[in-house]
């Protein structure tokens, strides 16, 4: 059967291993494996969130409300913006899924930093558009640019804090960026991290609201997947200038969130408190992780997340190391397929990071002696 | 802001009313509103899944699993068919828009019946494909042949039976039709409500994997939304032969079913006396309006599914009268907008039901009288 050429070239996407098939493939006890792999809150999702839906399982029969007035409500509170500015996706990957079929066609380009969120290339590849990246491991801005001047891209991508790689620009440099660049061409501002950062750095913490009401070619994205704990719910969001929202929303497939995803993220909302111990957590665990990197030689990068990046070069093959903590039950993402040496490691619970330290230092001790 | 010139064309689908918004229009108590809007199943999802996914909610942090491994195991045991012959969408609609993107590129059509599902031409319309229909109300499958051959479209659509009218084409004419279609054309058989006609008339019941077997460019769908309780979780499947499958896969973006509708799905899979209780109450029940619709002078079409079409032509209008019964806080859908004079009505509980008839009949004799 004849296919859009488009498939052809395309790959199939491949996530972080699934604990199951990990139990499935060595034999090793579920209780005994530690995933830190898709940066996930270890300290799973708010306990009201997941009360409030185990008392709407038997909902699961009705269609969501697609209008999500609720959700709709928590979050132009939150941002203080107006439901007209608001765009809510199966993920924040959707979102990015309805920007690439809206910009994207007849030999549209995009430009992104060249180790960024995979998502980008993968729905510009699907709707047959280039991709152009500015070299380096973080967002060199000076390079985008140049390569904005010189390729006229229809979407810019900007992440912050980046993902895989955990560092951060500055809000400040982001606008100056996004001063210069034409309105015609939408600037996505990926704040997927954003809590993170923000909690961090107030340099920075990015101001949705601010950014879209100055720019009106912005596309703001959040999520509920990292700190409000519900990855597995898929509940993102777009915050935009109404022409933006209206274009987006007429690619939006109706009752694209679940019914108990919007419980979810309604209740999750209404719980900063868990929220806010989260990130807490995360950075204080972090320290662990940098001293372990410093008393073993090996380079982070900066993390505004809750993950770190291990830079291996002179210490360890990543895919090596990766391999053998995932026969040993510790998952984490090896960084090889975006052409780095180094492993992206979820901050876990206490109990999940010693673990990983043990398995490390086993290994490493190992190869070098 | 610059666009894909599609988007200019696009509407924006327009769902069933949402009972918390009915509530705020016209200040009805909630408990006092019947939804016959969206065909729900009334007796809910089965409890063994709202149980399964009450004791899973603290794990809404963790993403799905992405090789959905239990699911399709459920699925490849109740078809027989292997893992290489399924995709799982957030919805069948998702595995519409998945052969939509596959399909439809540089002017390709869809060919369809004239009144049928509406997310077929809603995805045509975002690949910017046109749209050739047969006249009817009712499939004729001798037109669309014709213009089948006369307009060389990418995609047939053969719902079955059809949304929104209830009606169901005899397997063998299914099979008939689908002979003499080119094997370069997707022939999409959209078994939504199967179940319901399966158990009504086996000469309705289709085989999926007979089907897929036999022809090489048939993608059978199917959905949890009706028979299985679970139109809220979002889970439908695509079955077709392996390059079918394959293609589609590059366009499905990573996890695509929720982590709680993974366990729904599961679950509900594994409870197929309550699947069976509620089909055998569906049509227990739709011999009241049948036998509603006589008294009135009402005529309906034979369904084959959890709804019943009345054609109101010499009795009502069918806005009119849905306005009417929308007021009184009972919703059903009015199919003005596919070009009938009728109005759509989910079979619900013996209760949803009396009171469907009670203000139905209040309205028609106070306009009468």
């Amino acid at each position: 059967m004849k296919f859009n050429p488009v498939i052809e070239h395309l790959k199939v996407y491949e996530p972080g291993k699934p604990i199951e098939l990990v139990v499935r493939d060595f034999g090793i006890d579920p209780r005994d494996i530690v995933k830190l792999a898709s940066n996930e809150n270890p300290h799973g999702c708010s306990p009201k969130a997941a009360r409030a839906v185990a008392e709407a399982s038997h909902l699961m029969y009705r269609y969501p409300d697609d209008t999500m007035m609720h959700l709709k409500a928590g979050l132009t509170e939150k941002f203080g913006v107006t439901e007209d500015n608001l765009i809510i996706g199966a993920g924040s990957d959707q979102v990015i899924e309805f920007a690439s079929r809206a910009k994207l066609y007849g030999g549209a380009k995009i430009l992104q930093s060249e180790i960024t969120f995979a998502m980008y290339q993968i729905y510009a590849a699907q709707c047959g558009a280039g991709v152009v990246k500015a070299p380096g491991i973080a967002h060199d801005l000076d390079a985008m640019y140049d390569l904005y001047q010189k390729e006229e891209p229809e979407i810019v991508y900007i992440c912050a804090p980046n993902n895989p790689t955990g560092d951060c620009l500055d809000r400040v440099d982001i606008e100056n960026f996004i001063e210069r660049i034409d309105p015609d061409t939408l600037v996505v501002v990926d704040g997927a991290y954003q809590e993170y950062a923000a909690f961090k750095d107030p340099r920075k913490a990015l101001d949705a609201r601010a950014l879209v009401e100055k720019f009106p070619h912005v596309l703001y994205l959040g999520t509920f997947s990292k700190a409000y704990g519900l990855g597995g719910m898929r509940v993102g969001y777009g915050i935009a200038q109404k022409e933006i929202v209206q274009a987006l929303y007429k690619l939006r497939p109706p009752f694209n969130v679940t019914t108990l995803s919007l419980v979810a993220a309604e209740a999750a909302l209404r719980d900063e408190a868990f929220v806010e111990m989260s990130i807490r957590d995360c950075f204080e665990q972090m320290e662990a992780y940098e001293a372990f990197a410093r008393d073993r030689g090996i380079r982070t990068i900066e993390s505004y997340t809750n993950f770190i990046t291990f830079l291996l070069d002179g210490v360890a093959d990543s895919t090596a190391l990766a391999d053998a903590l995932l026969r040993r039950g510790v998952i984490v993402r090896d960084l090889k397929g975006y052409g780095l040496n180094a492993i992206r490691i979820t901050i876990g619970t206490a109990d999940d990071n010693r673990r990983f330290f043990d398995e490390t230092a086993q290994i490493l001790d190992n190869e070098t002696a």
